[in-house]
């Protein structure tokens, strides 16, 4: 019967349909046997950034070294690296030979407890049991929307916002309502359209803050106005949140992060955050959720379902979770602050350099690592959109951003402020090189000079 | 309106109503507001152990210390460390400083190369773009699962079995059908119990080899079989294969494991694995699927899918990455075969004591890390099943084994064969005076005596 597969198979193969001793009908039935297909749900797991950037031409000017502005990853060019105390508390955990085993599916008591104290604030404590840890903020987000929402619910994105947010809920049907950020008014949102877009099935409200992509960050008014129409606004019942806090403390020294939990006495909240970014070490898979509940909302029964989530696959690394601890309270401020210091320094040099090139306009973060800038296409006629702009930036400037479609937003490009100066400062020249390129003054304009 | 809100809560939670100046239709209308409920999923998401240990009254003899033989985590007890060579892998990993930002979602080229050199054989040959690193086995059998399977559609399951399987699969809503291990046949699959369960809507095989809970090591024979009934019976469709392998090479030196990918020419195979286990790391969640397609019957759709959700949270922490072809090319055989024969060792101290315990039925396994023992429940009618009757072990003996009813498999319980050898002979000797005080002959034998 094996030999007799094969020859079915090989020829099912080679299509050598001519010298088959079997009829068509019968072997139509058999090669119907496998029939291997993928799940809708891995169909269903669309990653935008992907489907973007793998559609475009990426060819870069051989003459030009190539320069991406691209990657949300602050280890690339080697000039942030982690604190030394870091790796160390990652050596003494290996040494210690007490994290090799299996942890408790939220994670170790003792790394939770560090999680807590260092993020407990007067007006949102945390004990361990509030602090699930995770394999990234990554599986923190998925975690907390998979407890919350089932399929045929709504969620609430930024709109520019992190594409992963998409990517996990639709890939378990839950549909996507996205609520617009102002780029005039710093990337604040649009409470009114945030409002008009609750309903019925609304069941998580995603606060990205400080932002991916735009680098801004809320104001302290401005968290209470988005908790106030969370409270006011639904429609029969209100909204718990997930804020996105991975860039937590990651601000300039000229504004103030405020952590939306800290300002909630009434709306329940998931608080995401995780090593990555503040810490530079975004491959180490180490995020946690801080739950902090309001009047007992949450109650018993989310949090056992997040508990429960946890145990299907487990979550963070148990070396890294047992470096933890020390990796919280050993890291010294200078650390923190040299990183800030440098994500300022190279987004005032971008904003300066782009805001004075015709058809740009850049709009000036205030902490993460990321820069929107947008493009008054109605000046670049040679161009569709946001997508054939960056491509065209690569094949003639060899300077590579993301067009903000990615993010849902056309007609921005988001620059990662994270390369190196020398580097930023090149790729400024080069994009003001091409914006002067392909300028075209609108026509109305031309007519007056005409006249 | 957030003062008004705060009372309506306080009052919602201390139950004053007689006090409220609202009415009770419009404080139930509020109230409504807030109705924060768990997902379907999360509720679905049901683990075994959990659910029966945590339903057992486990309260120890104060007199007899307690020993644990019911975790599968080797490293609790200290006496089965990791190789030095291990650890050395990770530091260098750590001082290398190439190993903290994200890698591809499917892991590092390197690593994954590193991995298809090492499981690559004559009859399954494996590259770089076969292998997808993840976070621990259990990502890769979620993976596996997510590709594979839609609701609705059904996955065979080994009984006794790893409850994991069932877990991930009924939260997202694939069926589960047990086919029976005969445990007089060193728990060989029952074929034709197997053959009896395929239908339409069978989309994954899977075969766990060596066996948790039983310890059992196929015969090259037996997984020809398997792989024919795969072939011959599926009543529409030929069905691929989970291969769960992450006790793979763990086998006592008088037996052989084999690969089933390895006897596989026209079954295309999804091969499970990990460092957990034979390397002693279950913590640093390291695992990987070996994708053995045949006949291009996977082809790139299935490959696709297993990429795009292993962008869903990313996989393995980098450093463990960045450590892995140290790992797998560095780890002396002295070493493997020192776990093996400790292991070994235990299981025949084990095996020996408890087979000559009246009412108890032990199988002798050929590798992993567990023995499962038969209770010959007639024999023992103060107990009802294998869970009052380890709970009863508990109380008087202080000695904690896994009732199989855990494994789907009522009658038998689970010894971990990674304890210390003077715990496993204490154990067993105080499972030998459990068993003897609460025996009881058959009433046919005892009527016999009675003639
Ligand atoms: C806003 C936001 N949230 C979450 C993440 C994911 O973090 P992690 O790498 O810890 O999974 C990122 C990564 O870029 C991010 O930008
Ligand atoms: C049969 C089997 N498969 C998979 C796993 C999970 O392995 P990991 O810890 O790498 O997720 C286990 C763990 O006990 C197991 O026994």
């Amino acid at each position: 019967v094996i030999l007799e597969w094969f020859i079915v198979l090989w020829i099912s193969v080679h299509h050598v349909s001519a010298r088959v001793p079997v009829s068509a009908a019968k072997l139509k039935a058999r090669r119907q046997r496998w029939n291997v297909r993928a799940s809708e749900m891995s169909k269903n797991t669309l990653n935008p950034i992907r489907a973007i950037v793998d559609g475009m031409k990426l060819t870069p000017n051989p003459e030009k070294p190539m320069i991406a502005l691209s990657i949300g990853d602050p280890t690339v060019f080697g000039n942030l690296p982690t604190d030394d105390s870091v790796l160390q508390a990652m050596k003494d955990a290996i040494d210690s030979h007490k994290f090799n085993g299996y942890a408790p599916s939220v994670g170790y008591l003792q790394s939770r407890e560090a999680v807590a104290n260092f993020y407990s604030q007067a007006g949102a404590p945390l004990e361990a049991k509030d602090v699930i840890l995770t394999s990234g903020c990554s599986q923190a987000i998925e975690l907390a929307i998979s407890a919350l929402c089932n399929p045929g619910d709504n969620i609430l994105v930024p709109c520019p916002g992190f594409s992963l947010y998409k990517t996990l809920a639709v890939s378990v049907g839950v549909q996507v309502k996205f609520y617009n950020l102002l780029p005039e008014k710093s990337w604040e949102v649009d409470l009114q359209h945030l409002e008009s877009l609750i309903d019925d099935r609304t069941t998580c409200l995603i606060v990205n803050n400080p932002s991916n992509p735009c680098g801004s960050v809320f104001t302290k008014e401005h968290l209470r106005n988005i908790l106030a129409v969370d409270l006011r606004f639904a429609s029969r019942h209100c909204i718990p949140i997930l804020a996105d806090e991975i860039y937590g403390d990651m601000v300039f020294p000229s504004c103030e992060f405020h952590s939306l939990a800290n300002l909630s006495s009434d709306v329940p909240i998931l608080s995401c955050g995780g090593l990555a970014k503040r810490w530079l070490v975004p491959g180490w898979r180490m995020g946690w959720i801080l739950i902090h509940d309001r009047n007992n909302i949450f109650g018993s029964e989310i949090r056992e379902a997040l508990v429960k989530l946890s145990q299907r696959i487990l979550g963070a690394c148990t070396v890294v979770q047992g470096a933890l601890e020390s990796i919280l309270n050993n890291t010294q401020a200078e650390f923190y602050q040299s990183t800030i210091g440098f994500l300022k320094s190279n987004s005032e040099i971008c904003f300066a350099e782009l805001s004075t090139v015709p058809g740009l306009n850049p709009v000036m973060p205030s902490g993460a690592m990321y820069l929107m800038v947008g493009i008054e296409m109605e000046h670049f006629p040679e161009f569709q959109n946001d997508v054939d702009f960056t491509e065209r930036l690569v094949t003639e400037q060899s300077v590579f951003c993301l067009p903000a479609t990615a993010f849902e937003y056309p007609n921005f490009f988001r620059i990662v402020v994270t390369v190196p100066e020398e580097m930023m400062v090149e790729a400024c020249g080069r994009i003001r090189e091409f914006c002067a390129r392909h300028y075209r003054p609108l026509s109305q304009e031309s007519n007056d000079l005409d006249q």
